[in-house]
């Protein structure tokens, strides 16, 4: 049975996609995200996210959508047509194609992550702006790394902006946030080697070897890493930098560090 | 002569400051451009750039702030106080340390670019998105680069949002725009070989010699290269994609090639 248009701001389940788009902490009460774009919510359905309701708009939806390919896994009753004023107040970004769903969160979890025989992971100390993990999502997933793992346990990983800068490498790379200790407990006992990206007291990274398990740790772009992880290192690892400036973005730093192991193992 | 504090935004110099900021037209037309920040001033003054004039909002300048090392090469005449109001009008971002300034363009020619013996040059077809060319300008910068030339003579170099995202880089790293004609020409007289990033018929980058003279080419991350740079190239070059997504950002790929070159002469 097909649920009637959606024509009125005020509609409940219109207010409640604004407030999750907006709010982090109704996202984890809730359990559940927005995704837009039928380019993003196919990634995500097909790594095995599951919806909860669709919402369409059919004046924005262009003819050659890959909707055709989404809809078949949803129930009718959770599919819901909205007008163009109510998809504008729910939708975060401009052009979306008039697509937007709501998803269940997966709690991702260390032990849970699979890992291929020679596992190359990026770990992020912290995170300062969402749409820098976006970007580092994309470049994990265009190097084929294993995971992600962010150092700060509450991370939202289901940000707008976040999700928008990875443009679907969110759901396409297994993405972890949990303690430092844990993350270094979890290296260690895997034999994973960890390769802290610093300046003082390092290797240049291209002289440093990644054909075997790998774990490329990143601090923040202000701060750098902790001691702690300086201390968990096996090897400090640098890229030269040989102009007039400080530093590369860290999300450009860690896309030269993944391709310098892609390299090495001529993947 | 210390000149009065300006505290109506009505002010002429107020709202030149605010037609420059919005207006490539206007940049065009009078020559000028306007930079913000202290560190920015300092980079652009130490580049060749010379100023038209200063505005300082006392209330906001850090009391460790770079604009000491600044300040004498400016006439008293040219430096003006604003309110806080009044910068808060002018200033573009929102946290520059109350400094900015109007500097005069110049004209970078090809003709003029000085190349250091052994060139390494990033050619952009066209610019998509300000901001990256802004984060290519920092990567060019960090990886030693001589150029970036871009492949459109209209290319507004001085749009806020570039010099923004290129904290600096465009002041440190010689920017060209010319036409995609001129730049083959210059590439091929001075014996630069020419490699286009490419997914088709294409070698893998790292399999490509970079230690002589070399360009690195990039297209647009919707179209990709024309095919007058495709003929025009030595090598086609690609960086392989492991994963479920189509494509690095463009800035992120210029980084990656352009550290390979770095790798490759071990600099």
């Amino acid at each position: 049975m097909e649920t009637p248009l959606i024509t009125s701001v005020q509609n409940p389940r219109v207010k409640q996609v604004v407030l999750l788009q907006q709010k982090s902490s109704e996202r984890r009460k809730q359990g559940l995200f927005v995704v837009e774009g039928a380019r993003e919510l196919s990634h995500c359905l097909s790594h095995g996210y599951e919806a909860d309701s669709l919402f369409v708009c059919d004046e924005l939806l262009p003819s050659s959508s890959s909707l055709q390919e989404v809809l078949p896994s949803l129930e009718p009753s959770r599919v819901f047509h909205v007008s163009l004023k109510v998809y504008a107040k729910m939708a975060y970004r401009e052009s979306t194609e008039g697509v937007l769903a709501l998803l269940k969160s997966r709690v991702q979890s260390l032990e849970r992550l699979e890992l291929g025989p020679n596992p190359l992971i990026v770990v992020l100390e912290s995170v300062e702006k969402p749409g820098n993990l976006g970007a580092i999502l994309r470049s994990a997933d265009a190097s084929g790394a294993d995971a992600v793992v962010v150092c700060d346990p509450l991370t939202d990983l289901y940000n707008p902006n976040l999700i928008r800068s990875s443009i679907g490498a969110l759901f396409t790379v297994p993405c972890v946030a949990c303690s430092s200790e844990d993350c270094i407990h979890f290296l260690k006992e895997r034999g994973i080697q960890i390769l802290t990206a610093q300046l003082q007291d390092s290797e240049l990274y291209y002289d440093t070897p990644m054909t075997g398990p790998t774990a490329i740790v990143m601090g923040t772009e202000s701060t750098g890493l902790t001691p702690q992880w300086r201390d968990a290192a096996d090897r400090h690892i640098r890229i030269p930098m040989l102009g007039s400036l400080d530093s590369l973005n860290v999300s450009v730093s860690t896309a030269i560090l993944l391709y310098e192991a892609v390299r090495q193992r001529r993947r």
